[in-house]
């Protein structure tokens, strides 16, 4: 059941070390994030329609391995905690012709209004709750919670 | 009286060519803009607050020699066309080591209010057309004109 | 017969005038180029493997309509000029929802070896050169000429 | 004693949010570390020309206080551990308008040759080993260890 991203590493994503950037694997956690949203119908542009949006408080990578232009990455996120206020995302990130872990990560958020103020999107906006929740719900029963 | 903005370039911004990544040059002269206008009393955040912004409406680049990390560019915007409506911006990149121009480019920019609906600043807001206006007067000196 | 490349625009490649940063459109048309040449075989990576870089000389954009976060674009490459030494691209880029001309762009490029010496690729490397002379002649026979 | 960067926040820095994109703030700290190298005559290009270079094996980072284009920050890095053979370096960035903590992070480092394959600094260049050796006794210092 669970959401996975592919993407490929762009030319402009390397240093001069040959290597993809280690800043723009943020970027890549970013894009999983909403092209998920978009496959359970709630885009990050309709969040911010209905008056709210989802900055990042914190961030963690362990990087791994190095891939470089042309390499194919695979991005599969999972809400591993979730209470209508604070939201973990864990991600596997593997290279796909190695199989390789490219980096181990995670993001914490929260939700707030336009003016960046933090709400509890649970008494706020229930669709957007229940969104979030399903998925939080998948992840527990594949780990079998 | 011409204004001048020397920066270092970044890892970060080269690529695995081993040079900076050619879409970098176009955040460059924007630095070299926005350090510009700071420095006539004018910064871009006073603009937007004033209720207007000045979008890219066209670029030109020629790329003619290159740099990387750790070396050093000046960059001398000039306004070479100016009428209140459009604004056209040419640059003098130079590599501080070499003496070698760097890249030649020109930006041309509208002004718009906060819909990004075009404006005439002159119309509109006297005090940002004369800013732009005296750095327009300032060139033409300059040039003999 | 022609290759169009759509991709959907990041969050991250906004900025705080709520549409995509003019900076990243050089970026899109790079990863419209490297795609394109994936789709006959020719991916840049295998080029740099086999000895040779295809640097940017020149570009030109004019930016004619703003898409934002969630917005897809479609880019349409094309070689409207080779000769073995030089190459100029230009590119159709389509807001797919409102099919609104985004941006009007061409680029223009040169072969370097690894020490980004200019070659000529038509002497030094016939597969190299045959790929991008089919595109150009499909152009040409497209126009008609 | 300490070595403190100040730098501006550019408008292409900034996203839809209005805010620093959070992906720009690891770039601030690679420049940070890269200044620092400088102000000990120890640039991260003489690392290179050395045959090694210095990768980020793991980073955190708390987003605390939002900055946005035209705010100005200063980066104070520390080295926190160091053996030769992996590094940890903290970062104090403060919004220097209102002196507000922008993020809390930390990076770790190890030393690598040029095919990136990990090597001990200590046994391979007792320049470099020593630059970074006196950072980290100078941070110990301050600590009062």
């Amino acid at each position: 059941m669970s959401f996975t991203y592919k993407r490929i590493i762009n030319y402009y994503e390397t240093d001069r070390m040959g290597v993809v950037h280690h800043s723009n694997y943020i970027r890549f956690l970013e894009e999983a994030r909403c092209r998920w949203m978009e496959s359970v119908n709630l885009p990050m542009e309709a969040v911010e329609e209905a008056g709210y949006t989802i900055p990042t408080l914190e961030l963690n990578i362990k990087y791994k391995y190095h891939v470089t232009s042309g390499d194919v990455i695979s991005i599969t996120p999972k809400i591993t905690d979730f209470n209508g206020v604070r939201m973990t995302v864990g991600y596997d990130v593997i290279d796909e012709k190695s199989k390789n872990v490219v980096i181990e990560a995670w993001t914490k958020h929260c939700f707030t209004d336009n003016s960046l103020r933090p709400v509890n999107i649970k008494k706020k906006d229930e669709h957007i709750y229940n969104a979030f929740n399903n998925l939080f719900e998948e992840y527990k029963k594949e780990k079998g919670e």
